[in-house]
Formats: structure tokens, sequence, C-alpha cells
């Protein structure tokens, strides 16, 4: 076994090393990695070298949206075997403070999160992960899908957060990766009508296929308008704002119920952003912020394997493990028309 | 116009009458009653004159799953008007009481409900309703899918109450009409794994129909068995009981999770049952029952537009109004046939 | 008996004039009205004529804090009687919108609530009500303390959606009358630690008086600063905003708990405030916004009765009714030192 | 340092054994025990050898209420140091199964719990624990109140899951400690009526000087015609079982209002219990269990320093640790007169 894996070397730059195959303590496991997403923020640290005070040093492994195969088990695991299929949640947390201890472990200050600087991620052919943090995948949910269980946490977390439920109008701001894995979570949590927004009208009929009710181009129809004659004047019960622009963070005021829920999930470029609380506060509408997501990946391996989220419909793009640069260059000069892509590794 | 409504007259009987037409009151709406269910609670009345506290007193209009069209409104009505299709919601409530002001109308102690003593029901050819309790059918949602919004409201408070949620494992005991609203609730509601437990086997199959995706027939084999094997040991997220039966209510104790909950919907015939507490504890489970829904007809409706509760597919027998009466005597006759009936006033 | 009301001409001015005894309705009582408070938005109304898109019209009369006793009682009212003292809930609502059926009535769209344009409030001898919405005082609860019930409820329904809870600990920015309300609530529901802020110290000596465990005056110490101080870093669980200043507004991000709740309660100048929602996003913190208050009269008088919220010492000035002019005069004119002035009616 | 420990040796009997300091692992301290409470459970254990499945094998060491100081820490910890006086929270869980992630440690299936066999408890001059389940006790909350935390936990769990809110009126069957430890809790939540049931008149007294607003002895007054008057025929928000006894167990659904919630925490003999869900059911009521308590030691503390909670007024009886066994014995022959008796190790 060599168990080669590829480092960003500054920024916009990797280059490739072979590091010791790691040996898993007692409660982990060694996988063998099989498919590996590129996520917007390992675009980020491969163009910038930083988010926020988050900063890389050195060179510097990527990726944390994975699946793989057990190939060998520490000596207290139990609950899984060598040839096991597992995704990865990628966050290793202390298990005792009071955020851990009460439910909200993605909240723990002491997280240990893939390709989150100093953490390496998973951009190589061999990992060791924790057992608990390792999810089976059943026969009929493959690694690709399992890799996607880590984007579909955040749609899933976003949904849940914003109490998505059977009959609602959601709108969703942004058809990224996370904006359609937002749709698709609030499909299949019930949502009778998902109305997209984005000004990338290929994007939209992505939506579409994965079933927006519907679709509005800001640059061809005014959206608070829009939204206003779709839901009968009423506005949506729950809007997800996944674009991360102030303008949309705005209109999150305008287009939700009286007695709405905002879920803001998207990362804007600036810090501050300018918004009408007197106007939310009129309709007693709440905002809902959320950070990564939390015991999701079961539900989002139930929902998966079920039929009830088509997670690999959101794949535009695959590349072999030896194309990794190219794969990364290629969603940096393409942003409009990839919505992910992933990684094969063997 | 003439208005023919059939009373329940002593047990076992029924008898034509013609009635005046209402006059709708302001706030009232006249409707040409189109498509009324038959309810296991009109069954009972129809057998026994009574259930519980509720005397039937002289002839009777059973009654109360219903839907048709707006043939008049009131001075005071502005969302509804000649020539739409609604749903009617059976009970008025006084609007006043803690229950009704805290959003728990169905809790009110003065409710007029339809078909419940000494409220008459609505097998007739018109009835009026308060404009706030008659719900618009959109154009892809008939009026028999419309009387339909009644019981599989029953099964959306049901699985509502119980907090069933998308991944989630539901068993389900009881495969009547509300047994499979109940899983067509949970379904929509993103439950990944549906377990029907009944004795029928017809049923059974209806159920798989339907989308259970696992039936048990406790005369071939162990019910808490069966459920451990099928959930790797651990037990449902949420039990829904719908037999009324003493032995599946004592069951739900063994086969809920740990943490999970339990949901009473069908009446046993005894008031008391026997009950393992002790068990419940053990996994700090918990029970919730129902007492009909609130707000949840434009929860179904939506649903049903949408695609994602094909109601319809309970309907096992329609009748001519003409043919009420064969119609209740054939159900009393064929219970275990009889999913649900449904007649056709118009 | 005459009923003599004073009502607003034009800005900063009043006129007496005598108008007719109002005949209750069915379902109302009349009430001889006893104790009237003075509100933040009366006095708004007083001194610009308008609040936002409410525009005051004509003469017209203020006043919705209000208490008396029961003079007379229409004909289908059954739970009061003459004689009755009883607080005033001071919004009309519809009963029949979707707000109204799941219990956020406080969200109709067609509420009539007093001293609301176009609706007159109460500062007149004599008022009608619908008597579900006149809640009966115990002994032991003064109509003063019935009048203060409708501040009250704002602070209940403030610290109700921030579910502030056992062992909390609360930060509240601003000592109005509504701050203290909220003071006074979030330690009748359990918080162990209360901080208050504000810039005028002989308000924060009134909140210590009230309760709170520790204030902050930002003139004299960094708020953000001492808020990590006082909580070892962690911040506040709930954080109420009462202030109304763009300052407080963004330092709610800074000073909540990760995980933790803001509750925007005061009205800001200016529509449009920067916010820092990136912080709020790195805590997965909330914003919740509220809207006057619903279903809180009952718990407010139980919790007055019941001596958990001593609500009457949040009153500094008492005026008679003649000197109401003077009174309105002297509000505007010490806004500083004036917490909540009340007027006796009779 | 010499570590005397009592072990139970057979039923009815105790002996004494120098056991070895144990060692604190890295994530351990070292604690010198200083008061130890006695449950129910250790009278049980300690006269039948058994609870249920659980079976005391060989001599074995009582007690899981504890308070005392640390003396040594482990070289992994940061928050505790030499000298911190703590509360022990007795069950270490395994931080890694679904119901620790989830934040409900409560249900861990690996839980080791001190005193519950086959892990020894605390009545001996030191113990090791984990640092994360040590709470550290502020100057104003003595060891003895630190002991008590362990059974306030569980009234404070049994309100938390009943959602006793301010304003509320809460039963209580039952004046054991856990019955008390309930009532406080209630209080503490802003509970305004505090009911409290049992057959022992001098529990009730000190449920009245603990704050309860009503007792009712059901040797003398009949317990559902009493709660109907003393609510308006309403019945109480909250029921909280904390007798065991089967009438107590039935009238729980009498009792409470429509729309209400059970809460059971006493264990009964038997296991099986008849219950009447059909009156529960046409009140709409739930049932909730509750198996220890979890993330509610931070509660308690804070509850107890900031004066809100006087749980030191439970104790009824405290001992010398050589006088332990005669302290059981006093227990068990009487039970009546013992609310809550504490032995003082040092």
């Amino acid at each position: 076994m060599t168990n080669k894996a590829v480092f960003m070397h500054g920024t916009n730059d990797m280059i490739w090393k072979e590091i010791p195959v790691p040996v898993p303590e007692d409660n982990e496991v060694l996988i063998k990695v099989d498919v590996v997403g590129i996520c917007g923020s390992d675009v980020h640290y491969y163009q910038h070298g930083r988010i926020g005070d988050y900063v890389v040093e050195g060179d510097f492994i990527l990726g944390h949206e994975c699946a793989g195969e057990v190939v060998e088990v520490g000596s207290a695991v139990t609950s899984l075997k060598v040839g096991d299929r597992v995704a990865l949640e990628p966050g290793k947390t202390c298990g005792k403070c009071e955020f851990c201890k009460s439910g909200k472990y993605n909240l723990c200050p002491d997280v240990e999160f893939f390709a989150t600087p100093p953490y390496h991620g998973v951009f190589a052919n061999y990992v060791t992960h924790p057992e608990d943090m390792c999810f089976k995948l059943p026969e009929n949910v493959s690694n690709m899908e399992g890799a996607l269980v880590e984007p579909l946490s955040v749609g899933l977390h976003a949904t849940g957060m914003g109490e998505v439920k059977l009959g609602d109008t959601v709108l969703i701001f942004g058809t990224g990766c996370i904006g359609l894995a937002s749709l698709l979570s609030a499909k299949a949590r019930g949502a009778s009508n998902v109305i997209v927004v984005d000004v990338l009208e290929n994007r939209l009929e992505t939506a579409k296929k994965l079933g927006a009710t519907h679709t509005v181009n800001p640059k061809e129809r005014d959206v608070v308008k829009t939204v206003e004659e779709l839901t009968g004047g009423r506005g949506a019960d729950v809007v997800i704002e996944t674009a991360g622009v102030a303008i949309t963070v705005k209109q999150t005021a305008d287009v939700v119920k009286r007695g709405g829920t905002i879920v803001l999930v998207g990362m804007t470029a600036e810090d501050e952003t300018s918004f009408n609380f007197m106007k939310l506060m009129g309709k007693e509408g709440q905002i809902k912020t959320i950070f990564r997501y939390r015991n999701l990946y079961p539900t989002a391996i139930n929902a998966i394997a079920s039929g009830s989220i088509p997670i690999k419909d959101v794949v535009s793009h695959e590349f072999d493990f030896k194309d990794v640069k190219e794969a990364f260059d290629f969603v940096v000069n393409n942003a409009k028309d990839v919505v992910k892509a992933v990684i094969r590794i063997n």
C-alpha cells in the first residue's frame, strides 16, 4: 500500500507527496478513499490561502467530502468491518463540552475538521477516521453519493433549522451545490412549492430538473414582485439564502411570510450587511444561521437510499485523482458551469 | 333547488326528507355537496346510535367528510365566489376560548362538528358553512380528493404530533383508512421506512402499493421480533397506533425506539388498557394522543395538489346518493374489504 | 353616566370631548376605565402624528394599556359580570385567518388595536370591549397592575420567544419600560443572571432594584469586554434588544453565546441597520423579532398574582385624568426620568 | 491517604474495606468525597439486591449523589484544579452513539453509572471521575447542596420534559425527595400554582414550606374533585407523577388539562398499569416519561447559587460516614419520615 496525497503548495499550485499510510487507533478505521468532492471552501483556500481567520501554513491537503472503503479496523471497533463502504463525517469533536453534550457538536470549539487548517484533508489514498464518524453505506448508495452526503447535510441542516414542513412554500436564493442541496432537502421534507432564484439561467434549468416548482431570474423579473404573485401576496414560509450576496440577504426580509423563517447559509464577502430589521419585526419574522451540520449523516443516507433525494444529480463534472490540479483550475475558471466536481481517487 | 337529505332513523335504518335549502349567513357560503365519505364514526352511529357520551336523538343526518361547489355567498364573504370548489372542515369553533386563541382549536369545548350529535352532518344536497372553514380546491384536486382531506388530516395530525421527519422509521398499527392516511402522511413527511402491521392480508397489499416498505402480519410472524430485525434492534422512531386494539396498544412500548414517540389514534372498545409504563420509562419514550386535527386542510390540499399524497388511492368503493343506505349496510357487512367508501351526491 | 374622552388634536395638543357611552354588543362588556398607562407609541403619535404607515387623521383618542371595572355586560356574555375588574387586551382580531387559527393572532392582518389609527384608544371614562379580550383580575391584583399587563406582555413575549429558561444568562439592552419588563420576565422564567446595559445611571439603579444581577454603562465600560468577563468568555444565552439603537443592535452579535438567541424588540429610527451576519453564522446564532404579544394576559396575571413579577415597581409617575395633557408633556420633556407614567381616570 | 469504602455485603448488611486510592487517568480528577446522599435506589439494592435486571453480585459500593473536593488532576485536565469543590454527575457515557451525539446521553446504552451494577458507587473516601462530569461549585453552594444536585436534576428533567412554564398550574403526585425536587423545580420555572398530593400529612407540611400553593390528602378529600375546584374545572397544565402507585398513575388522566402533559417519574412495583387512554385522547393529552436526566447540572448549580432553588431544605437527616449502615437501616425503618438522608464522609 502506498499513500499518495496531493498538497496545495502556496496558492494555485499543488504538489504530490507520498506519505505514510496512517495506522488506525483503537477506535479508528483505515479507509481507502474512493471519491472526494471539491467544495467551494477547498477552492477558496486554493486561490487565497485562507478563509477568514483560518490560514493555510505550509503544504496542505484539501478535501473533506469523502467516501471510501474500510481496509483495516482498530482494536476497539465493533460496528464496522473490512470491506464496508462508508461516508466520512469530517469533524472530530471533543465529546465533552456543553455543545457536544447537548447535541450541538457542530459548535464544539475544539473540533478538528478535515481541510480546515491546521487539520489536513482527504485528497489521499488512505486516511484514518473514528469509527463513529464513518457511516456505512447500504448497497444501493454509491461511494459517489457517499461523498455527496457532506454537502447534502448542509442543505438538510438549513431546511431542518428552517423547519421546512409538508405543504410549505420555500424560497431559495442561489443555485450552487448548497442551494441545490437545500432544494432537494426541502422537497424531501415535503415542501409543495420551491421557488429558486438565481441569475444563471443554466443553473435555474438544473433547479427545475431537481424539482423547483418555480424559478426566478432577477435579471428578467423583479424578485419581490414575482414572489408576491407566486404566493398570493403571502410570501414564503421559509427563505434559504445560499447566494451570500448583500442584495439577496436584504431581500429575504421582503419575501418571507408573516411569522416566517429566514435561514442564512451563504457566506458574504463583506462582514457587515445592511438589513431592514424593522420590516422583519412587522412580520415577527426570524433569522436562523447555520454552521455546518450535526447528526444528519444517517438522515442523508436514509434519504438517498430510499430514493427521496437524488443527490448524485448535482454532480456536473468528474475527474481522476491524477488530474486533481486540473480539476481545481477548471473549477476556478468555470465557476458558473460547475455545480459540483468530484475526484475519483481510485 | 330542492334539498334532499338522508337521516338515520333509529339504528340501521334511514329515511329521506326534503329540507329547506339553508340560507348562508353573512360569513357563510352555500355549498352544493358533491362527494361525502363514510367514516367509521358514521357507521358506528348508524349501528349503535351513540359513541360514548354522544347520543343520537331523533332523526339525524350523518356525514362529515365532504366537498362540493359554492353556489351562493354571504354578504361578508371575500375569499370565495360562486363556482369555487371547496373542501369543508367540519368543526365550527368559538374562536374565543384559550384553545382557539392558542391555535389548538380542535380542543375548543364549544365546537359544533358535523354529524356529532346534536349537530347534523352533510348527507344532503345543500349545506351552509363558514367561509373560513371552506378551503378552495385547485384545479388539479377533485371533489373526491376534497372529501378525503378530512381523513387525511387525521393522518397528517398523527404524523405531525409524532414529529415524523425525513429519514425516520415509522411503524403503523392498523390499515383502516386512518392507518393508510398515516402511512401516506409519513411518507410525504420524508419517512424512509414505514412498517405496517395488520392481520388482513389484502390490506397489507394495499399498504405496500401506497408505499409501505415492510408489512407484518401478526398471524404469521411475531411483531416485536420482526420489528427488531427490521430495525437492527433499535425500534421505530415513531409508532402510530390506529388499530384500537388492546394488544397493539400494549405492543407500542415494545417496538418504539429509545427516546421515541408513540401516537395513539385508534379508539379502543374498552376505556382502560393495560400498559407497561416501566418499559416505556426505561426508554424515555413518550405517548401522544390526538383529537381530530387542526390547521391542516391547507397542508393536505397542497400535498395532494403537488402529488406528494395520492389520497384518492384509499377509496375502495363508490356509491350513488340514492343508494346511501345500501352503502352503509355494505360497509357494515364488509368491514374487512372496505377501506373507504364515498357517496356521490350529485 | 357621562363619558369624557381626551383626543389628541394635531400634534402636541389635546382637547376634551364628551362622547356617547358606548353600548356593548352581545359579546362585549362596558368598562369603566380606571387606569391607563402612557406608552412610548402614544407619545410618538402625540409628538409626530404618525408611526411609520400609521397616520393619525383628525382628533384621535390615545391609550391602550388599560384596566377598569365591568359596569354592563352584553347578552351573550357568560364569563364576566358587573363589578368584575379586568385588564383589556387591546387587539381585536378576526379569528378566522390562518394566523388567528394557528395561535399567532398577533399577526392577524385585520387586527383592530386600541390607539393605532384608525382605531381610537381608551383615554375615556367608558369603553366597550369583547368579553374574551377582558381578563378578570384576582383580588390581589390592582387595576394599576392590570393596566401594566400590556407592557409586561411585551417582556413576556420577548423572553418567551427567546426561550429564556431556568439557569440562563440573559443580557438586556435598554432600561425603558419594555427593557425592565423583559428583566422582570427573564427573572420570573428562572434566569440566574441578568445583565442590563444602558447609558442612564438612574435607570441602571432601577434595574438593580428589580433584580438585575449586573449592570453595564457603556459610557464607563466596554460592553463586549465586560460581558465576556461576566460570562467567562461564553456570552449570554439570550440577548434582548429593547434600546432600538444601531450600535446595540450590532452588539447583539458580539455578546450572544454560540448557539444563542437574539430577540429584537426595540424600534430603530432608521429602517436599515448594519449587521455582522458572518459573526452570527460562526456561532450559529439566531435572531427573533416580536410583534406585540399573544396569549400572555393570563400568564401575566398569574405571575403578578403569585408574586413572581412585581410589575408595579416600574411605575415612576402617576397623574390624574384631568392632567393628561400635562402628563404627556411631562413625559416628552423628561424621557430619561420617566420609566412608566400612568393616568388615574377615576 | 487511605481509602475506606463501605460495601453492601449481601442484603441488609455492609462491610468496610480499605481499597486503593484510585489514580486519575489523563482526563480525570481524583475527588475526596465529602457528602453523599442516600437515594431510594440505594436503599432498594440494600434491601433486595436488585432493581429489575440490574443485579448486585458480590460486595458492592452504593451511592451516586455526591460532591467533594478535587485533590489531584489528570495530565489533560484544564478546567479544574486542586482545591475546587465539585458535584459529580454519576453517568459516564460513550460520547459516540446516536443518543450521545444528539444530546440525549442519558439514553446511551453503554452508560457506566455509579452504584448501578456492575459499576461501584461513591461511598468511599476517594473516587476518580472524568473532568467533564465534575461540575465546579461556586463559593455560595455547599458540598451538601452539591450532592443534592443529583436528585434535583431529576426534578428539573421532569419539569423540563413537561415544559412547565411561567404561570402554569402544576400538579405533583408524591412528596418523596423527587416529588419535592419537582415542586422546587416547577416553582423555579415560574409555575404560579403547584398542587401537591400525598397521603402523608407531615410531607404535605414540608411541601407547603417549600412553596406548594395547595396540598391534597386523598385520605381526606377526593383528589379529582378537589383539583377540579382548585383549577376552575380546567385541570393542571402539567401533572408529574412521582409516587409510582397504580391509582395515582391512573388519576393523571383525570386531573390533566385539555392539551396538557403528564410526566411519569415514579417507578411502579408492577410492570403493567391499567390506564384510560380514551380519556386522555378526548383531551389530546400526552404522557412523557423520563430516564434520569441530561445536561442539567449547570442549570441546577446556577439555580441553587442564585437562590431560585433552596434544595438543602429537602434534607431531613444527616449521618456520619462511620454510621452509614445505621443510616441505611434508619431509612428502611422510617421511610415515611425521611425525605432525604445524607452521609458526611469527612
